[in-house]
Formats: C-alpha cells, sequence, structure tokens
C-alpha cells in the first residue's frame, strides 16, 4: 500500500542524481574540448534548473506524505545537499566564462576527470539506496567516493603551488586559485552526500 | 501548563532574529551613508555581543526544560545558525574598516540591499514558528529568501568579474573580492537558517 | 552486558582525540622551531592516516552494534567532525612547505598557539563525554573554546590587516591570507565538535 509513494521518492532521487551525471558529463566536455560556449553554459543552467525542479518536488511530496521511506530530514538533507553539488558545477562552469579562462589548463582537466568519476560513483551510492540488499556496494562506492575527495586534495595542493611560485601576474593566480578551489569543493560535496547515505543506511539497518 | 516555557523560547527566537534585523539595518546604512566609523563599528560590536547573550540564553533555558516546543537538537540548530548571520554581518562590517575600504561602490550598497532583505523575509518566517498555521506565509517568505541568496550569487559573480577583468591592484582586488564573497555568504546563513525552519515545520505537521 | 560495547565507543573517541592532540603538539613545533621539514610532514601524514584508521573503526563498530551510548548519527558526526580537525590541520602544516613559507612569523606562532589550547581544551571535553557526572567541567571546557574561537578571530583579521596593508608582493599576500584563514578554520573545527559534544548531553541529560 505504501510502496508506490516510497519507490515514488527514488525515483525522485534517481533523478535528482542522473542529473547531476548529466551535468558532471557537460562540465568535462566544456573544460576539455575546450568549449566555455554561451550555448554550453546555457545547457549547464538548464540542468541547474532541473535540479532545483526536483529538489521542490522531492520537499512537496515531503509535506504531503505521511510515511516515509526514512527520517524526513534526513530527505531534506540528502535532497539540498545532492541540489547543491549541481549547484556548484554549474557556478565554476559559469566562473571560468565569467573570468575568461577559456582554454583550461591539465589540472582543471584532470579536475573535470575526478568531478566526473565522484559523480557516477554517487550515483550507484543513491540507486542503491532503494535496495538495502545492495548495500555492500554502496559502502564500496563510499570508499572509492572518499578515494577521490583524497585525490581532488592532491591536486588542488600540487596545482596551486605550482601557480603560486611559478605564475608572475597576480591577478591570473587569484582567477585560477579559485577554480581549483571550487572544483576540489565539489568533490567534497559529494562525499558530504555519501555520508548521508551511509548514516540513513547505518540508522535503517 | 507547558505553553510559558514553550513562549519563553519563541519570545527568544523572536528577540534573536530582531536583533539580526537591527544588525543588517546598521550595516546597510554603514555602507550606503558611509558611515564605516569606529562609532558605528563599536554599535555593531553591542548588537553582535547581544546575539551572543540570546544564544546562550536560548541553550541554557534548553539545559533546564523537560519540555521544548520542537526536537532538542533543532533548537540548538537553529539559535546557532541565527548567531552566525550577526556573525557574519559584524564581521563583514569591520572588515570594510580594517582593509580601509571606507566609501563602498555600488555592488556593496547592492549587497547591504540585499541582505537586509532576507534577513527582513526571514524575520517573518522566524516569527510565523510561533503559529503553524501561519506556515503559508512562512513557506512564501522561504522562497523569497531563496530568491535573495539566487541574487546574491549573481551579484557576487558580476562584482568579481567586473573587480577581475578592469581593476589593476591585485591588493584592492584581494580586498574587494573577499568582501563580496563574505557578503554572498550571510544570504546563504539566512537561506540556512529558512532551511531549518523549514524542516522543522516538515517535522512537526 | 553492553558496557563493554559502549566502553569501546568511549575508547575510540579518546584515542581519536588525543591522536589529534598529538598533531596540534606536533604543529605548534613545526611553526615556532621552526620546522617544516620533510620529516616532520611524514609524521603529520602518518598522525593524520591514524586518524583515518581510528574514524573507519568507529564507523565499522556503529555497523556491528545494536546498541550505542548515543545516538547513532551524532556518534558518526562527532567521529567525522573530530576527523576534519586532524585533516585541517595536516592540510595546513603540508601548504607551509608547499608554498615555501619554511619561516613563519609571529601570528603564525600565535595560531599555532591558539591551535593547541583549542584542542586540548577539546581533549577534557570528548574525554568527559564517558562520564555524564563532569558535564559541568565539560561546559567550562566549550566556553574555553568559544573563547579561543573569538580569538582566532580576531587573530585572523589583525594579522590578515597589517598583511594587506603592509606587504607588497601580492603572492606572498595570497599565500599568507589562506594561512591565516585555514588557521582560524582550525578553530571553528574544534568548537564545531564541542557543539556536537555539548548537543549530545543536551540530549541525553
Amino acid at each position: 500500500m505504501f510502496m508506490p509513494k516510497e519507490t515514488k521518492f527514488f525515483d525522485l532521487f534517481d533523478r535528482q542524481i542522473d542529473n547531476v551525471v548529466e551535468g558532471a558529463k557537460l562540465f568535462r566536455k566544456m573544460i576539455t574540448t575546450p568549449a566555455i560556449t554561451v550555448d554550453n553554459i546555457d545547457k549547464m543552467h538548464a540542468i541547474e534548473h532541473n535540479g532545483d525542479e526536483v529538489n521542490h518536488r522531492i520537499i512537496d511530496k515531503l509535506n504531503e506524505s505521511f510515511i516515509t521511506p526514512f527520517d524526513r530530514e534526513d530527505i531534506l538533507d540528502l535532497s539540498n545537499s545532492t541540489d547543491n553539488i549541481i549547484d556548484g558545477i554549474y557556478m565554476i562552469a559559469k566562473r571560468y566564462s565569467l573570468y575568461k579562462l577559456l582554454t583550461p589548463g591539465e589540472y582543471s582537466h584532470k579536475f573535470a576527470a575526478v568531478i566526473e568519476d565522484s559523480v557516477l560513483a554517487l550515483q550507484k551510492v543513491v540507486h542503491g539506496l532503494r535496495n538495502n540488499k545492495k548495500s555492500k556496494e554502496v559502502m564500496e562506492q563510499c570508499v572509492e567516493i572518499n578515494r577521490l575527495e583524497n585525490m581532488g586534495d592532491i591536486l588542488r595542493d600540487e596545482a596551486i603551488s605550482k601557480l603560486l611560485n611559478d605564475e608572475k601576474d597576480p591577478i591570473v593566480v587569484i582567477k585560477k586559485k579559485e577554480m581549483y578551489e571550487s572544483c576540489e569543493n565539489v568533490t567534497d560535496l559529494c562525499e558530504h552526500v555519501a555520508n548521508i547515505v551511509e548514516s540513513i543506511l547505518v540508522k535503517n539497518n
């Protein structure tokens, strides 16, 4: 009887994370092609806006549901925190354009790959929520997300040290430093969502 | 029987957010007049200190109360997070002085207005906590706070892009960039408090 | 019957905070001697890695325990947030090296002392969790951590204002500004853990 409603929540979480995956893939394409164009920024904006829609639908569903598959505040936290990932990716994509960094270098390429990998691992984690039996695979993907977050830290340190020690133009330093820090932050946001799912599984096991 | 205690919590939350409103109004005055004076910094410090007092009173009340109007940890979270807003506003006001940015420009004016608007909407949200029937208006003000947070993002991007592309002095860039980022952060803090109230309403409906 | 398991959690929390204390002491030594050497960075990395191990053991224990001394999500939050402190200290130590800031100045010395003091106060708070009767001392140490966090804010403002107004090389400004901000952030992380413990005590009193 309650299953349809529960299923609906999982469908919405799936749509939300699938949308983040679409954003991460477009981001990587924009950075590596490179293709930081008005057209792609618009596409990314549409993806970000789609994320907002799903987030609001989850909150609306929460308000009208008596039975939820897990704690109401965890649903809210999971939904808002997943939304933060696509907000972050959109914000970075836009700033590459605003700051006129139109041919991103090697470190940006590496970050775009780490972000895509992390979001793909997170997709498996979120899809796994629906089926508690999968929780071993979920835990493995959480470890992978943690590894990618560590790699993000290392990449950030390497990229910024090189920048600070080699680049002569301080304005370029300021711009690129922010890009590297923001990219690293996206891997933190992915880890945060993985932690929320981990916490939900710990409580409901 | 328990009402007086419950009312006391709502009174304290009202005092806390009213104090933030006073800070946001003074901040706007300091930025737009401009009047970044020792006297006004002292006034702002008194407001920030008043916020600390109310925050401690809420925590003390929590420790001595058996019955609370909603979950103990939500009261703690709401109180600490509201306190973060006035801490943030005070910190920014002080830095305009410390960094010798005594005649803030157009973007600072706009940020001061967005912050004041967001805090005023949040005041309605927090006042609404007392009366669950008002929850529709609360939800509308939450949407408004979300809109202002988005406007803060856009303002930040516009202000910083212009700064990075036009300003020649890198030290000025560093100073003003931090001011814009900190202002934008205050709108995030307002949205965070609105989310906490939303979550409390979702759980207690 | 359940006591051994409960004790085990407190043992792990003690080990975790004791490890953070070791890191804070090494950090202060590295900054003030100064001794930002490959050898000390390696030692700090070992401490950070030890922190990860304890954090994972706490999460594993959580997954296999039916009875926990307090809410499962609070255990997770406490453990992850304590881990963030040693991650932060390691990250800063490494960056002094990466950014070639090998003879840190007076403000760095002061920050290393404030961080050590805050971590030592936090050690008493976390040790106190085991024995609810001690909660008065715990509360006093929470106040002390709050005071040190305020001192961190003031130190940060003083250090960065001086830097922005006196230092001519913008790259040096960028490097040192980040160090001061990161140090201040460690005092925030300590306060966050103190808040979690406070919240646990409020809920379980």
